[in-house]
């Protein structure tokens, strides 16, 4: 069984498809939706819909800390949850190159129900294609998410106000300098894993009984610079940081050193970027510490009427700096 | 600016990522959603949702009527449509190789437009990456949608009952041949073009008055014999079809003929089965053949309780025999 590998004809359509999905995929995300095997999923819900989409295209697909379907589960949970939504259902579609062991592939399912399971998502539809060997790399997967916005709730990275301050969750990098040491086989001192988490109940857990959070992003690829760059311009504010107040592991910051990166451009994939209210920043950053994904909870910076637009880092040894949005390739295939 | 290529750094999330979608999608698909830029689309939405996803990897991404845009768009639609839903919303996910002309990707574009805006969708939420060259076959394309299915329907393939009447909206095996011939290079006398098409209107027609259809289903990866074989399977009845009852262009036929292929089992973009009570058949059959994707529209045989599960299929010469699902590969890379 284990030797087994996917061919061309598990993307027909026909038998040899309906059969992967039944056996090898079902066994792991059976749920009543799915189960129908209808083109759609028929789904009851109301409200505001937050709905989005995200193709993962992570090599290697194995990581220290998770893998591409553990990416894709909270890459397209976390969308969700930054515009303040409860995730609720995700879409699964994978483009798998010929050839690839049938293992790997559940190895990936497995680990998709875990995080889909500790997110509270559920998969209610899905496609799978396979291409020729050479065509693709091993295996892309594209995951969809709708989720229901509270009433009350109004996040966006337009909302940002003078005098905002800005909260970051934890420390910065982890998810690229992983990858990057993993594909080049590079051994550092203290290894690095992923940060690659779930932020739902993280965000729930802030927005509780607070209506104070303006904008909230996940950091992913261009890492926190880019980030907060798109706010200060949806928004059309200044945004200032101080260096010092930026969490970053001992392990990402001496691998950024040898690689030559800033740890401020690398993605991560288990970190939130808010900006809030100045009055309730404390607050927030408490209830934030509460949980396992937000214990390095910090104010990082603050939002300010001057030079819009633009980002301005205070570093440690005294000057500020602007800190642009990345602007050619750091890492490809990161996410 | 014709001559340009997509880099790497255009999947970055940095400057030339925004500038890819600020300047080469959004004037294609700009609408008010979309242009915030958050994470996730918000929509105000309630009652019964349709939600679905298919991935796109045709080869090659322009062909005789269609192209892998157009296609993403058509096939998240149909599969909306085929749960009697209105399709109101689509994601897009394009997984880009290194190197595309930048040129190949706006004519792309403009047709995701065209066809978003013929079938009344639009694309609220998306995503872009890019692999190295040699990682990917030039673009992959992965669109989910939603829909909302009106209450009093109830379209599923378990709903046939024994005595109902298939219908077939037109030809069969048109895509799937003119994906063929382009591929290889062939030139019939009687040129075939993908019948790629949205069909959330055809759909409407049908149901307009009437709430006697039971189950449809478009039939493309393993063509008209696999979504019958689904229908029996899902039901658990048999069905009979009559082959000269089949709509197959002579063109088709023709080049079918000469590949080896069975029309039953190549796959179609623009085409539906459905299932209906048989008192209202005539009816549906003549309100399907007002549209223009519906004018070859027939009754193409009946569910019986009879070997439940199974196809049979009475030929022009006499005789009945099984039509299974499809087992192997017909055609890789279809759709």
């Amino acid at each position: 069984m284990t030797d087994e590998t996917i061919l061309l004809a598990h993307g027909s359509g026909g038998k040899l498809s309906h059969d992967l999905v039944a056996k090898r995929f079902f066994p792991f995300l059976a749920n009543p939706e799915l189960d129908k095997m209808d083109d759609s999923a028929v789904l009851e819900l109301s409200g505001r819909l937050a709905f989005t989409t995200d193709s993962y295209v992570v090599n290697p697909i194995f990581f220290p800390g998770g893998d591409i379907g553990k990416l894709a589960v909270c890459g397209t949970v976390n969308d969700l949850a930054m515009s303040g939504a409860n995730p609720l259902y995700l879409s699964l579609s994978v483009v798998i190159e010929e050839g690839l062991p049938i293992s790997d592939l559940e190895r990936i399912m497995q680990s998709i129900k875990g995080t889909s399971e500790e997110a509270g998502v559920s998969i209610v539809t899905g496609d799978t294609k396979v291409v020729n060997q050479g065509q693709a790399d091993k295996l892309f997967i594209t995951t969809s998410g709708i989720g229901i916005v509270p009433p009350e709730v109004n996040i966006s990275g337009a909302n940002a106000k003078p005098g905002d301050k800005v909260i970051l969750s934890g420390t910065m990098g982890d998810h690229g300098i992983a990858i990057m040491s993993q594909r080049e086989g590079l051994n550092f001192s203290v290894p690095v894993g992923s940060d690659c988490a779930p932020l739902g109940k993280l965000v729930s857990q802030i927005m509780q009984s607070l209506l104070n959070v303006h904008c909230l992003r996940d950091p992913t690829r261009g890492g926190l610079s880019s980030t907060l760059n798109e706010f200060a311009q949806q928004s059309n504010v200044g945004i200032v940081i101080e260096e010092g107040k930026i969490p970053i592991k001992e392990g990402v910051r001496a691998a950024c050193e040898l690689l030559g990166l800033d740890p401020l451009y690398v993605a991560n994939e288990g970190k939130l970027v808010s900006i809030v209210e100045p009055e309730y920043a404390g607050e927030i950053v408490d209830r934030m510490r509460e949980s396992d994904y937000g214990k390095d909870a910090a104010v990082i910076g603050e939002v300010v009427s001057d030079h819009p637009g633009k980002v301005i880092m205070r570093t440690k040894l005294g000057p500020s700096r602007i800190i642009d949005m990345l602007s050619g390739e750091l890492l490809p295939r990161i996410c």
